[in-house]
């Protein structure tokens, strides 16, 4: 997907809304079923649900890998349930070099559709080059995340006033590619430095998992992360796949999903 | 396997011999076949073909998840295929945090019967710890790759006579578990750091990359990096998998990893 594609989504949906498939099989409401293909009725179940309200998928590759080659066809499949016209995400943290990041970019943008990876900046350029080298594909780097030992190494203070590692991560990579093809994972429990990744790349999308379950706010990341194209897909897991867990599960998870996209709707509109 | 059973494998071998399974279904000998079977037959012939001469084995996770849930298949049998007496290494450079690491964690220590997994150090300890929890398995931790942009971030120098990036991952993260349960990756293309790191954690395996393809030596290897019981883990990848591709691949590959042990029971005879 292209920037342009992605900003004209957000505006006809009203929406930066990234709905997050962790689909647990030990969290999934016991009328769907059980197994691989449980998760994947239960992913059909909330996609149709929730199309019209959310610009965006992620599917985490953790839970579909604790259920081995058969979860990796539930991946496959749930990827293959999600229409063109929004953008698709493997979260998968991946980060390794040359000829091996080479096989990573196979797998999550030629065995499967893709639009997105997201990836570990620690190992630098070598790690990240070879997802830049697709049209219409990003990479996603890991900046600021949302979890407490993000201080144990991304917020140290380098030396020569190079400022803190994610920043120096942010600017470094920043000029790898561009913000046609690469976005940052910030996390919104951090929302006051925000303000400042937002001004050293004013112009690229950031991914901002933390509302909700982990207890960030909606109105915090828009005040200080947004930018004149929005610039935020902010994701929300758990918060909508389990709001409930009986036969009208993908009925809650649609209305959960409505008051985010609500809220956003308010948000986007101050922008005129 | 526990941390004396691995040294009494290196003593009973007479070699710290690691073979990583990049099986690259393009490098494949033609006379094994194409598509995922031939990958597994592979697998087959190179272990059977040197089990006697190595006390590890390394699936690149990448090369497998290429091949789709197909791969992720070949992968899962794999390591059925490597008997308990190996260490079994997957190389899979996961990092992530919470609930979604326990999910890697079960992929490959429960799904799959995997010795160790290779992670990324960058979201901090939440994105270790659960690996931790496992009695006899291990979390292999980045700390100085042999990549050349190891330098973007790796090497960078931190304020408060904090080192570098790497010793600071080094020393923080080797807090977080023990020697029993925790190594790190560091490239063989840095000989001349493995000293001070050899100094940092004593006790330490250190897994160690970049021999072979990459140019490092195995003689500056044992030098700076070697401790009373060896203390190393040397990947051979490439070298030994395509050492031929003609119908004596096997043997070929017998033939240059033989030639490895050969010089690593050399130098574990200096210790006497």
């Amino acid at each position: 997907m292209k920037k342009e594609q992605l900003i004209a989504q957000i505006r006809d949906r009203e929406s930066f809304l990234c709905i997050g498939l962790d689909t647990d099989p030990t969290q999934i409401p016991a009328i769907v079923g059980k197994g691989p293909e449980a998760m994947l009725a239960f992913n059909k179940a909330i996609i149709e649900a929730t199309l019209d309200l959310c610009v965006s998928y992620k599917i985490n590759t953790a839970f579909y890998e604790a259920m081995g080659s058969e979860g990796w066809k539930v991946m496959e499949e749930t990827v293959n349930l999600i229409p063109s016209s929004h953008f698709r995400i493997a979260d998968a943290k991946r980060g390794d070099i040359g000829n091996t990041t080479r096989q990573y970019a196979r797998a999550f943008f030629e065995k499967m559709d893709f639009d997105a990876v997201t990836l570990h900046p620690y190992m630098g350029k070598d790690s990240i080059e070879p997802f830049l080298s697709y049209s219409d594909k990003w990479a996603i780097i890991l900046a600021l995340t949302s979890n407490p030992s993000a201080d144990d190494f991304e917020t140290m203070e380098l030396t020569q006033q190079k400022g803190k590692l994610y920043e120096q991560v942010i600017q470094k990579s920043a000029t790898w590619g561009n913000s046609g093809n690469t976005m940052f994972v910030t996390g919104a429990t951090r929302a006051e430095e925000l303000q400042s990744i937002r001004k050293q790349i004013p112009d690229h999308f950031l991914l901002v998992p933390g509302v909700g379950a982990q207890g960030g706010s909606l109105e915090d990341v828009w005040k200080y992360g947004s930018n004149r194209e929005a610039g935020l897909l902010v994701n929300i897991s758990r918060a909508i796949l389990y709001a409930g867990r009986d036969a009208d599960f993908a009925e809650q998870a649609r209305l959960a999903a409505q008051n985010y996209q609500s809220a956003m709707k308010s948000l986007l509109s101050y922008q005129g």
